[in-house]
């Protein structure tokens, strides 16, 4: 069976988008693949170095969220990157290889510098080697798949490239992981119309209650002309067809036939998909809520997945610094 | 007793330049502090990671050269850096708080590049990160004091401002390592007159045997203008005058009058130095010859020095990770 790592950040609680952009998607790949799935803790201080008590907590949500989401821990290992240590040590390890260059043409790093308004005196030197983190968190497992967005191949690149200077090194060691990318992954709108994301603050929660939801939802917006039940919509263009379409996928051509008709209002629309969604988040919500009320067995899981990653990340070790003649 | 972290480089075999100028010092500080010399092999890849073959077996020999001299490895922990993982770990989390322009305005740093000839593409990250990585193997120990060359004590100050970011950010965790310059360290002259180093190929090993030392000696610049015994030397300025001084302090005297009023020839004085010299180093030869003889005896030094190196680095990340709030 083939060996697959995914990365989760824990910088905060997972929206609709995270749920079916990714989180489906890596639920059904659990059963072709002997499946990592590493909360990145460490990566997640490169922009939260200087309020980390965020950061162990959130992991335990992301933990939680992803179980209650249908990730089996006994199948897949689910676990913290700095419960393991030889993350950091491959990291040490294949800094000294990757070439300055190759880090500086890295777009996200651009995107990021720029974004956050950092000059060459408050970037960190670990924020520049984001992509050797990344690649260390994979080679470690020497997967040879890794789910990604369309946005984070040029990452994987890296990665692969990495393996590739390894190898032809010090030989044959790390298989060049390559993208899974989802194409038929659902772009979920959010309240606002843009794509859903935390940082547009336009985004429905997992850890949302169903009045949250219903709130949330009576705000979403419709069709812009459309100011009486009786005024066409348009439902390519309406967030809360476009939501009914994607929760509703067998039922939502009727209503999306009375809204263009004009024969149904926009608070019917909405009240409906309340429903239709709570429904579909309420079982997911209650393994949420009883995963995180008892710490110790979240914990346990953690430990447990761990433990197997470290199983893998030894003997990956092991190899590595035979390979590089480190005794 | 305050702890003191000293580093050496596992490129090679020692000379008289490092045995004077360094080593000699390190045995005298061994009295005064609780020791910790580390081989720093990862540090060697930033330079030898495509020669790593000669890294491991160099380490052997500095350690046996550095106990031959008269490190006691009961009193004193000599390992290897790569046998000490904490290191690598501690070097992920201060890659997240040390800005990049601390790193870019390091001088050893501009220098190597331009020496070596690198531009952005083959320069490696791991070598623009290698004051972050000095910083961790100091730090790792929460030494107080470092014994430097002149030349270095920039790179200890760059790891003064990370601990110094690092109590900042997240509580005093970190002393500020003082330098121990050693002032009185004797300039050893090369063979040729400029300053010994392997790099300049005029050096005396530590590893090399009479004969090689006779050599060598005897093809030592003396006095340019002094082509007969009776022509009149400039011992300020001879070679073998200045080794005659650092080696038979009590007595070279004479030998400089006589030198200076052409009443001693060069090859007498290089056949009396190579005695003095052959008969300070052969306790040393032999006490080496005795270690590399017995490699299990050395590898258990080195084992035992990394469990006792282990317990205060294990200590210090559990510190870090609660001071960081990482679990």
């Amino acid at each position: 069976m083939e060996r697959l790592l995914s990365g989760m950040q824990p910088t905060g609680v997972l929206h609709l988008g995270n749920l079916e952009g990714a989180l489906r998607n890596w639920v059904r790949l659990q059963k072709d693949y002997e499946m990592f799935c590493c909360i990145v803790d460490w990566h997640a201080l490169t922009t939260m170095y200087n309020r980390t008590d965020e950061i162990s907590s959130s992991a335990r949500e992301v933990a939680a969220e992803y179980i209650a989401a249908g990730l089996d821990p006994e199948k897949c290992s689910i676990f913290l990157q700095s419960h393991v240590k030889e993350h950091a040590e491959l990291h040490l390890l294949l800094s000294m290889i990757t070439p300055l260059g190759w880090l500086e043409r890295v777009p996200t790093y651009k995107e990021k510098r720029e974004n956050l308004g950092l000059n060459e005196e408050s970037l960190s030197y670990g924020l520049l080697g984001y992509p050797v983190l990344m690649a260390s968190d994979i080679l470690v497992y020497r997967a040879q798949a890794v789910p990604v967005g369309k946005d984070q191949v040029p990452h994987l690149e890296i990665t692969r490239e990495i393996a590739r200077r390894f190898n032809f090194l010090y030989g044959d060691v790390f298989p060049e992981p390559k993208a899974i990318v989802n194409e038929s992954a659902a772009v979920v709108p959010g309240l606002d119309g843009r794509k859903m994301s935390k940082s547009y603050d336009n985004a429905i929660y997992l850890s949302d209650d169903a009045d949250t939801v219903a709130k949330k939802i009576m705000s979403a917006f419709t069709t812009e002309t459309k100011i009486r039940k009786s005024d066409p919509g348009i439902p390519e263009t309406c967030v809360v067809c476009q939501l009914r379409k994607l929760y509703d996928p067998e039922g939502y051509q009727t209503s999306w036939e009375e809204d263009r008709r004009g024969e149904r209002g926009c608070v019917q629309n909405k009240r409906e998909l309340i429903d239709i969604i709570n429904a579909s988040l309420e079982p997911l919500r209650i393994k949420r809520k009883e995963l995180l009320a008892d710490p110790a067995q979240l914990e346990k899981y953690l430990e447990d997945g761990a433990e197997r990653a470290r199983q893998v990340t030894s003997e990956t070790l092991t190899i590595v610094r035979k390979a590089m003649n480190l005794r």
